[in-house]
């Protein structure tokens, strides 16, 4: 029996838009092969072809985000929010949500900031209204009460037209909101950073990046002090030195470090940018890296292979964070899989040549 | 007298939208001041804010980008279309943009296109229906009939609701079309590049980064040539090397030349990303740089400071791109200036530690 003209759906979508799964449910093949047909980017009978096509008739599937976006009426635009687009590990974490966007034909926009909390309030509230597919907000913050509230209100704004708002290496900002939470294992690669420096022998390690209250820089130093604890190591206030995560930061940081005369063997940079502060404080006072001090950063950018040394560093996955935090909302958008709401990615520490036990006591 | 309701402007704006120039003339003040009150940034006088605000009124200017941002009912933005924000030197130029933008009140939106021209006539189409206030294509490329035509439609299209198409390191469209230009002196930095390894004493230079066709590595090929023809030495076809601007790429074609044996003692990589490559390929081979062989790159993205040793390169303002494109076209919108649309920004060679004179010749 062919069948052509519109029919009643055999199963439900009453009252909410249907998914690719009622497609699928509908034509009775898998999701994927749903996909394929949509895509055109993977051979299919044409029979099935043909089922699949009867059924996004039957369900209206048009009204669906990818089927509007293969009819040519519109693409979809995923909005990333971040500060600074010249800051490597961000525009890392871009270079994963573009790539994933165009995989499956959205696009990606992105809005920079400045660390300004009032236009990134007014950047999430112009992709509102520019009907963004979702709204990913990149990095650390320092939350507010006040800034807590508003952009909770944009998350519910966001959600109850199908929207979505992300938060990308930035913590929740509260229970029973509707929004995505993709991290990375922040506080544990700080541990394993400690950690490496702690099992070469060092004792005096100099943490640069204190920022209090500020998310990314409050997770490194709790995983710095909790090795230093597992290795019964006392903290001491001197060598947690206060740096926001920029290379001139680090360099004054260490810089004043030194003139204190705080004895330390190593440094852990709370970045690598602090890290390339650090090293240039290291040699203008003739210290060597790795022989005199070790020097260990976070966030595993591109450039610091290109060092001499290369720096050791932990990695944080930041084109996959990119990566899933557009997967999860386009699949949640899509109705594929069970709309997971929360990842959370590992670290790990990349030894190079900037870290080795620390050198023989001057005998006094 | 007090004037308080509307009156008929004294100067005719008949059949145009009103400009900051048009306020001024109206309330007998500087542009400065107008924009000033405006911006309420400076101190003036009550008399003078009054007369201003007169005149913003009996003109309408309340329809002016400028006052509509500032009077909450909307951001104006100004949209970047480049082929990938993990480059350093693109992000620079957002960094620009993003500054002029924030400055005057604006959005800054980057869309990336991964170098896909069909991806990129998408984005601008896409931009121009959300109402930008410009659209700035970033990046050297390389021009087909079909896509020139289809960017010179948009470039028409933008202009007949008041946007802007901004080519940024990026050469004209064609002559007549409603565009603006902003250059940087592409090949004169090639020139100053060659020239600085010819006075070392440097004649077998090896150019790493042709790519027929493409404007950015045309132009740098050209100013290599013009400085070997200035200095007399013949240009060699074996000197002349294909890579796109990636590290991988400058890796290849050094490795390709050493195996050829292709006798040179300086290298001039067509960008610093395909400097590292050569870095890296020279370090296989036992080269010293700059001993053995000197090494150039281009652009002067901020961590070619950090190698060792520092690379000598051709400063490019890319920064200063970004800020004149936002500045020229937001001018242009708000009427001030002569409406300038065309800029070409100078390049300079800054000389590190790569470079150096050839090593004395080996006694046959």
């Amino acid at each position: 029996m062919a069948t052509t003209g519109p029919q009643k759906p055999v199963s439900g979508t009453q009252g909410r838009r249907s998914t690719i799964r009622d497609v699928a449910r509908q034509a009775g093949v898998s999701v994927a092969t749903v996909s394929r047909v949509l895509a055109d980017n993977y051979p299919v009978t044409h029979a099935t072809r043909a089922k699949v096509l009867r059924a996004v008739r039957q369900l209206d599937y048009v009204a669906n985000a990818h089927a509007k976006a293969l009819a040519g009426t519109g693409v979809e635009t995923l909005a990333l929010v971040l500060d600074d687009i010249t800051w490597s590990a961000f525009a890392q974490i871009g270079a994963g949500v573009e790539q994933e966007a165009a995989r499956r034909g959205r696009l990606c926009l992105v809005c920079t900031t400045q660390g300004d909390r009032q236009r990134e309030l007014a950047v999430v509230n112009l992709m509102r209204e520019q009907h963004a597919a979702a709204v990913i907000l990149v990095g650390g913050i320092q939350y507010t009460a006040e800034y807590r509230e508003r952009m909770s209100q944009f998350a519910r704004s966001l959600d109850s037209v199908g929207s979505r708002l992300v938060l990308c290496g930035r913590p929740p900002l509260g229970e029973d909101l509707p929004a995505t939470v993709v991290e990375y294992d922040n506080e544990g690669g700080a541990y394993g950073a400690t950690a490496h420096l702690l099992s070469l022998g060092h004792r005096g390690i100099l943490f640069v990046g204190v920022q209090e209250g500020q998310s990314t820089a409050d997770g490194r130093l709790v995983g710095y002090r909790r090795a230093l604890a597992d290795y019964q190591v006392p903290a001491v206030p001197a060598l947690e030195r206060e740096a926001v995560f920029q290379r001139d930061a680090g360099l004054r940081a260490v810089r004043e470090a030194l003139r204190e005369r705080v004895a330390f063997t190593a440094v852990f940079a709370a970045t690598d940018m602090v890290a390339l502060g650090a090293l240039e404080a290291l040699r203008e006072a003739g210290r060597r890296v790795p022989e005199d001090v070790s020097l260990v950063g976070y966030d595993d950018i591109p450039m610091v292979s290109e060092l001499t040394p290369r720096l050791t560093t932990v990695h944080v996955p930041y084109q996959e964070l990119g990566r899933t935090a557009a997967r999860l909302v386009l699949d949640r958008r899509e109705g594929i899989g069970g709309a997971e709401d929360r990842v959370r990615l590992s670290t790990h520490v990349v030894v190079r040549g900037s870290t080795a036990p620390p050198p023989a006591p001057v005998p006094a």
